[in-house]
């Protein structure tokens, strides 16, 4: 096996990520990062975020290009269905994140994925939202992921890359364990 | 002011909107809802999510078309930018949840926006992910909402629309109060 080959397993670019883990342990602080979304309101339950600069590294950034997302509720939940529902994100968020930690790490142990899906699915009692049961939340109660998975590995060492993922997971870890928020407002 | 333009302020359906609260008073288990994101891997950080079906009101039901996105890292953190990172889609699913309760509170409420506009910012220190520093959590420290917005209230009452709509967040309780999370794999 070349070094090339290892360069690019899982299209993972293993020698920039030791690099970039090396800088890191050195100065610490280039691991700081800030991101944002910036979102307008357009109608009703419809709005769009732009995904555009974000800190790192010790200096602002940008994309290489600016993401647009439209967000809705569907005509069932009053909304006409211009972009998935917030919550709906939520969870391709918790996928992507799984996801992408998962190729790092397999490539980091030579282990080659051949495919990797994956379902998010969350469950969600409304009577929250529309102020109609104190008792229920207003967020998901739970969160199922099933990953399917193939590589040249045996499964219980292809499940453990996605434990390992689980334990280095940002979103996992905002999902599970909160987050706070800070809500400042110019009215006008 | 006649019934139609009330129908239509903010772009919300308020008769709709109140129909649909009564309905749901009357039959609780209508608002049982599962959303659902599929994943599926591309290359490195790189992978992209369907949304598409969903159940509630006692159905299985289909969002009017299908959304794909895909999410990645950028070059700084070892990928190729395809899509913002999957923490990114965090923040912008926050800022739309409370846009959208926001229009529909206001509309209820009998109060006109003009704009709404947000920006949110989330601090995150990546030796958390990198497992480089065991006291650094892998997800966001802290995020900060700012909010502009302009309508045909005072202040302080548009201010009181933006408290409401956090009250009754999904997205804001999933990332404040955390959701459990279990993770099923099929590998071979």
């Amino acid at each position: 096996m070349t070094g090339t080959v290892k360069q690019s397993r899982n299209g993972v670019d293993t020698e920039t990520l030791f690099a970039t883990l090396d800088a890191v342990k050195a100065a610490p602080e280039a691991a700081k990062f800030q991101f944002r979304a910036r979102n307008e309101w357009v109608s009703g339950t419809h709005s769009r975020s732009t995904i555009a600069d974000y800190s790192g590294v010790g200096a602002e950034r940008a994309h290489e290009r600016t993401f647009v997302f439209d967000a809705d509720h569907p005509a069932v939940l009053v909304g006409k269905d211009n972009g998935p529902t917030p919550v709906e994100f939520v969870l391709h968020a918790l996928a992507a994140c799984l996801t992408s930690g998962l190729a790092n790490i397999a490539a980091a142990r030579g282990i080659t994925l051949h495919e990797v899906r994956s379902t998010v699915s969350g469950d969600i009692d409304l009577n929250g939202i529309l102020g109609l049961n104190p008792q229920v939340r207003n967020g998901y109660e739970k969160i199922s992921v099933r990953f399917q998975i193939k590589g040249d590995a045996p499964a219980d060492v292809l499940k453990a890359l996605i434990e390992q993922s689980r334990q280095r997971s940002a979103v996992f870890d905002v999902i599970t364990n909160g987050v706070p928020v800070t809500i400042d407002v110019d009215a006008s």
